[in-house]
């Protein structure tokens, strides 16, 4: 089997993983057995078809399976796993395949299983708002189908043409709405999911309220498949609100950014949707890279932007208030300008801006890219210490979720250099773990950071979380070399 | 060993359960230990003292303790725990034990550890609203801290001045404020627990995202002290918003309530706190058996009463909104009438009408209570199925947070009759398990619905619970006989 791991943008290229010799491989027999569950269609052995399932959206995890399973009910995926792990057959479950840390494909010949077929709103209660969904819904299709039934998800997604509901969850997908709606750990109610043995997990419940024992469906909210593959969801989805403003602020400094944040909590409170900001280098970045774009804020003598959104159900009144709000941040120093979208070809324009970071980053050369979870006082910190260290070697740019303490640090450099390299990493680790920070807001370890998790967690957590994958897992086959560190997987 | 086991209400009076005889005794060397670690004054043998600590408030559920420790820092915890590890001593971890399962008192002579002395907030963030602090503080203190910080816990309890927040944790309380905040699984973003073996799990975070490996602290989350001990807690706090509003309504059936439900949801959104409801059984009773209580909606010919309660920041505006919606709500036949609070005394008594339904029910005499989860749409078929199956021996009244799903089932009754609870169960359990409900929606299992957790959860679900009770407490010290099936746990 060849073996092929891209990771040039993260540092980790270096990284060396043998395969794990106890993992069987694939054989006529087994493929008899699975057309047998599955029909012929749904076993592919199609090398175009495989090219694509073994691939992540940006290239740079590769795998090289050598089969592609598409169940269409649990009990498929039961009997796949079932089989499986009676044969030490690996497995990668794969939902959209959208993930940024190689966890949704294959190291080395693992078999994809993919949950694409299995896409069907199975019941939405339109009374309690609870929608119960098959895994393999395309997140952009549930946000269709709610909203003609009046409701929204409570998460929404730049991937969401694409991320299909069971990856979200097995990743725990944070994205746009999270400051308003919380984690999916508060949104799902229940899941459906199949343990590596085939044993089906009925936590199918679409109640909000449940204390009946331990809720197991947290274990599989976020663990990236390594637990079981989720096969259904229940989610508690938010009625669709009418009034949608947007207001694009300027601030002199971190610490008004963060005095802002209180003050709009406090005052916007119930009708905040979205709290983010960028720094004037993203700004300048965005400015000059991408085509279209102008400052709302000219001239940009600003150190700060802020983005807010509300959304309420009072298209006039909502607007009066965050007008009131602007006002009074105005008069009080917190903001030193600012402009509410008046149509929305103006909100698009702002959210643009802050959309647009990633890609004008891309555009302007090589970049170092990090997702940090930091308590909000201390999170631009360490965007001023990158620059002191860096000086004059490469741009640092700050920018994300400021609501939600989750900070984009992206280094910008001349050309991919070990040296520059060397002096973001493991410095950025270990910063953000001496402030008690996550190396991974809401993209997950994967392959890429599996062996970094002790840079978030302690020694003791990750020992129980890997007895757990133990317990559930025994031969190990979900989704193998990621989540945990290798050298407590290997059995 | 005395052992007594009252569960009159509740019809397992029964229960046989025998003492687990894998369970050491204490003797001397043991308080010889526990005196050496936590010094003379924190190892407790009064009688006086235990027979409190032994006995839950109801009165319902006694143990026979004959020591309770009272541990100040989480090093002690650890200390106590891996020594009763060692030595099989069965171990009760105690909150503020306001418990209404008996969940947190010894069922034999199980060393009881209570967390009172561990009541200190450590950080409180301004910016960010994360609170953290030791597991033993009560719930109305941390509320008086946030109140002059400007914030409120996401949680409230009717038993507010006893509970501690470590308690609230473990027993995942739900009460008023859920359908505004969510559950504990949402809010609480970190938690400290030690385990059986004294290992400490730092899981303190206090990161609103953080994607790194299994989230464990939901595991400690509603698992009522079986899997570990929870020593402190970092928790989001909602800022503290100026404006609440109260209306009492009248509907003419339990459609239109489900409607109403509806309307507000999508009308009332970001500022709707609470909705909950009650039948014209529960107002009666209130009536009849509480002073100085008048139906807001004379002449009482309403089948159905609902209370809406908004929370927002602004005073005016609020009450216009909720005044609008109610008019509306009005014309288009949802409610027969309505009224709206017009000063705090007069919301007072409409939440004392709400609120006041326990005690008029106690005052009525005996009485059968279940609280359950029940699909919105179907959860008042059961009172009316209830009703049929009585006829006349017993008055059946339902009340509860309709907004969460949360019935209040009460049967009051002439006198306890086996054959009227013959009536009642397992028929409750079998309706609540065929229409997916939960037989406990926020009180938990403990000592009185271990056994019963079959109708809520399925056999592989409560297999694997059972595993990872083995896998983190392979010696059963922590709370036995609680929560799962005596048959899984008798090890």
């Amino acid at each position: 089997m060849m073996y092929s791991l891209q990771c040039r943008c993260f540092g980790s290229a270096g990284t060396k993983i043998q395969r794990n010799p106890s993992f069987a491989t694939l054989n006529s027999d087994d493929i008899t057995y699975f057309k047998g569950v599955l029909g012929e269609k749904n076993v592919v052995q199609d090398e175009d078809r495989l090219e694509f399932v073994n691939a992540d959206w940006m290239h740079k995890y590769k795998g090289s399976s050598r089969l592609l399973l598409l169940p269409t009910t649990t009990d498929e995926v039961s009997q796949i796993l079932k089989y499986c792990n009676s044969r030490h057959l690996a497995v990668v479950p794969q939902g959209g395949n959208t993930g940024l840390v190689g966890g949704s494909v294959p190291v080395f010949d693992e078999v994809i299983v993919s949950m694409s077929s299995m896409n069907n709103v199975i019941d939405f209660d339109e009374v309690s708002g609870i929608l119960v969904c098959e895994a393999g819904c395309i997140l952009e299709n549930l946000i269709s189908f709610l909203d003609n039934q009046g409701f929204i998800m409570p998460l929404d997604l730049g991937a969401k043409g694409s991320c299909q509901i069971g990856g979200n969850v097995s990743t725990n997908a944070g994205g746009l709405r999270l400051i308003r709606y919380g984690s999916l750990h508060g949104t799902v109610l229940g899941l459906e999911a199949v343990l590596a043995n085939g044993n089906v997990l009925d936590m199918l419940g679409t109640l909000r309220k449940d204390n009946t024992g331990y809720d197991l469906k947290h274990l599989f909210i976020g663990s990236e498949g390594s637990l079981g593959i989720v096969t259904k969801v229940s989610i508690l989805t938010p009625p669709k609100l009418s009034s949608v403003n947007i207001a694009f602020l300027a601030c002199k400094d971190y610490l008004s950014c963060q005095r802002l944040l209180l003050e709009a909590k406090r005052k916007l409170g119930e009708i905040l949707s979205a709290f983010e900001f960028l720094d004037s280098e993203a700004m300048d970045l965005v400015l000059n890279h991408l085509e279209g774009i102008r400052n709302p804020l000219p001239p940009s003598m600003h150190n700060f932007y802020v983005l807010i959104e509300t959304t309420g159900s009072d298209e006039a009144y909502d607007k009066e208030k965050l007008e009131a709000f602007l006002l009074r941040s105005m008069e009080s120093g917190l903001i030193s300008d600012g402009v509410l979208a008046q149509d929305i070809n103006q909100a698009s324009s702002f959210w643009r801006i802050r959309e647009g970071i990633p890609e004008a980053l891309m555009r302007a050369g090589p970049v170092y890219k990090y997702d940090l979870s930091l308590p909000v006082e201390n999170m631009y910190n360490l965007v001023e210490d990158m620059r002191v260290r860096l000086a004059e070697k490469a741009k640092v740019v700050g920018y994300g979720h400021l609501g939600d303490g989750n900070l984009h640090l992206n280094i910008s450099a001349p050309q991919y250099d070990d040296m520059i390299l060397a002096k973001i990493e493991p410095y950025v680790y270990e910063w953000t773990s001496k402030h008690r920070g996550s190396i991974s807001a809401e993209h997950g370890l994967g392959l890429m950071k599996a062996n970094k998790i002790f840079y978030s967690k302690s020694h003791e957590t990750v020992q129980v979380m890997a007895s757990i994958k133990k317990l559930l897992d025994p031969n190990g086959i979900l989704n193998p070399y990621k989540v945990l560190p290798h050298s407590l997987t290997s059995y």
